[in-house]
């Protein structure tokens, strides 16, 4: 499915044209223009790549000609530069320039170190877009390459320190976008946080009875469910699940994985009524986390858990609300973090999503935003105080997409992405 | 300015490459084609022709290829079949189509008769977008030229009654959208209403302090003036003026122009001020138009207009409240169009829109959508009581256009658009 987080590239690179095999076959590139194709190629993985980075290769020859593409398709398989080397032989590589999105691994993981590999071949130069996050191992791969003889140089050096083009900008934005959730993850230990959330046009997630099937149209809903898929785990409130009784699987067509999914239950009401629900058909026990407000846990004649509850569940974390009245989301995060879930994206109910938005607890948005208006119905900023101007909440990197009638709108948190670890 | 309503005809025509007067000349075009070209020509005049409708015209040779193109551009000037026959001579127009997005009009007003001019002409048929909706004068354009061996036929016909294809349905749609103002006119002897309002994508209007400067960002401001200078009256709320004292002219490069301005004033406070307001400086006074609560005219003690008003103001609506402690937006309307103002731009104010959504009384809305959360502010929906998601307010042939950052979201009135009066 077509990633909204390429739209950009693809409308400033004219990618549509060079995405075709026939018609890139042979051509010559600019490194930019491979850089692009790199990007895009990278995203084909965003399903099943996960805790690995999106990565992506294209390799042109002594001349500068498309000589072939790849990207890490699924994690513990080969790396991007592996696949885009598949098929080509060593006459065919001789002088070649590869450029892939991320520095060749130095390490030998589950599939071998890619610099040891590319350092035999008669590949001239590897340009990549970002230094290896990881601290231990940043410059190591590029170094390999470079005792080899070999030109290894990130592309931020490549097109010049003081190259303000718009392109090489808008290129190194785009592989921090594609590596968001690695950067974060190595940056700051912690994981990638997206809101999602459907809304009228006049800022409503449901009716004041609750009510919010449907807002958006059919294509809007089926792009939600891509977006489930590529997020390492879901995060949902209570309150959704005892109003709507979702499924909360991904139902993509010759798709299938499950999803580890976060339930925020201060009361236990989801625990206790589990198996009542749509979703205990569709999730195996050991995939569902549970966050339930200490005080509720402790007073066991309400919440009797060793005599109602199902038995199974081992996910649960206790948390004390703070002085707000609610948890705090980045406790929750790290719960998260540390049972392997890199990325998250946080689907509200629109106090969840205040939450969040009050606790300045996320990375990114998806608003898909349906031209309707719901009247007098549930916000989502009801109760976030702003009162000048000044606070307003902004957005960075934004892409807009049209989804039949409705329009997602994606963008990065303003001020809270990427704080270094 | 590129006007928003152009947007898809643009893209599904590809007019783009069409629009080059180099890359056209001599082109073989399609019916479509031209008559797509035809509508985006019509849109020129879209600042000067009021109350007359936009009309665009294009000429194809006797084998289809293009000749020449061209719009009604001033009020009381030449209508667009003239302009498009301007320096064509006998010889090219020798069985040549002429494609109008109007019936060619009948009667002799201001500048002579088009079917009349036409009909002495070698060309040999005549396809037109819409019937002159005026029920007096309908069919007599075309009929004068087919009382002289032309063939005359609407594009409807000219496509087939039974073509359902996507291309001519949009098109008989984009004629509709185009002639919006004229057929409301006609057919209701109503003024064409738009709503026009920025907007946060939380849906708010302003901060709870009232402040809203600015939402949305430049080229959405820029268009919002091109909004005003296509409309022939603007509303605003007296809370508007009181708040933001702002100036209610149109500014725009190389144009110049007085709206005519409404003020919803029900206690006369603007009226009282005026002279102290910034927008006295911009307004001549006659081109203002008050609308007061009847009671606040009646109770001289407060309101003594003879000694305090400024004296010059003549266009003064007094109105009762209705129950619902709002005045009846089509009695304000129908005072504007009695005055001449064929088509208005209600600019809100949340109440203000508030009313208008209310009382369903619109055409057509322009939102400005920032990507910026504004939180607890102000909406204009928030007292529009929706309880089922069947009630919820629909819009059609809907456009999206990004302006910088904001995203300017356009259509028509799912329920109230073209009632034939």
């Amino acid at each position: 499915m077509f990633d909204v987080r390429c739209q950009k590239l693809i409308s400033e690179f004219g990618l549509r044209s060079l995405l075709n095999e026939l018609d890139i076959s042979k051509k010559k590139l600019t490194v930019a223009q491979a850089m692009a194709i790199a990007i895009y190629e990278a995203y084909q993985g965003a399903q099943r790549v996960s805790p690995n980075p999106l990565v992506g290769c294209v390799i042109l020859d002594s001349h500068g000609q498309f000589l072939s593409k790849g990207h890490h398709e699924v994690y513990g398989q080969a790396h991007a530069e592996i696949n885009a080397l598949k098929g080509l032989d060593k006459e065919q590589l001789q002088d070649a320039t590869m450029i892939v999105t991320l520095e060749p691994c130095a390490h030998v993981g589950k599939t071998g170190s890619c610099a040891l590999q590319i350092k035999d071949l008669p590949v001239k130069r590897v340009i990549y877009g970002l230094v290896d996050p990881f601290h231990l191992v940043a410059g190591k791969g590029a170094q390999i390459l470079r005792d080899s003889g070999k030109e290894a140089i990130v592309y931020a050096d490549y097109v010049g320190m003081d190259n303000n083009g718009q392109e090489s900008r808008l290129l190194n934005q785009q592989l921090e976008i594609l590596a968001e959730n690695f950067l974060k993850n190595s940056r700051a230990q912690k994981p990638f946080v997206a809101l999602k959330w459907a809304q009228s046009l006049d800022g409503k997630m449901a009716l004041k009875n609750y009510q919010s099937q449907w807002i958006t149209g059919e294509l809007s809903r089926t792009y939600a469910h891509y977006l489930r898929s590529i997020y390492d785990g879901l995060i949902v409130g209570s309150g959704t699940i005892l109003q709507d009784n979702p499924k909360l699987n991904i139902r993509l067509e010759n798709f299938s994985k499950e999803s580890k999914l976060v339930i925020i239950d201060p009361e236990a009401t989801v625990y206790k009524t589990f198996e009542s629900l749509e979703l205990s058909r569709y999730h195996k026990k050991e995939n569902i986390f549970f966050i339930v407000d200490a005080k509720s846990a402790s007073s066991a004649a309400v919440f009797d858990f060793s005599a109602q509850a199902p038995g199974a569940f081992k996910n649960i974390l206790f948390l004390n609300r703070g002085t707000s009245g609610f948890f705090s989301m980045q406790d929750i995060y790290q719960f998260c973090f540390e049972r392997g879930m890199k990325s998250l994206l946080v689907e509200g109910g629109p106090s969840l999503i205040h939450q969040c938005l009050k606790q300045n607890a996320f990375d990114r948005i998806y608003a898909f935003v349906a031209p309707i208006l719901m009247g007098n119905g549930l916000g989502y900023t009801d109760e976030l105080p702003i009162t000048s101007m000044n606070q307003k909440m902004q957005f960075t990197a934004l892409e807009k997409i049209e989804l039949g009638d409705d329009l997602l709108v994606t963008g990065l948190n303003w001020t809270y992405c990427y704080p270094i670890g």
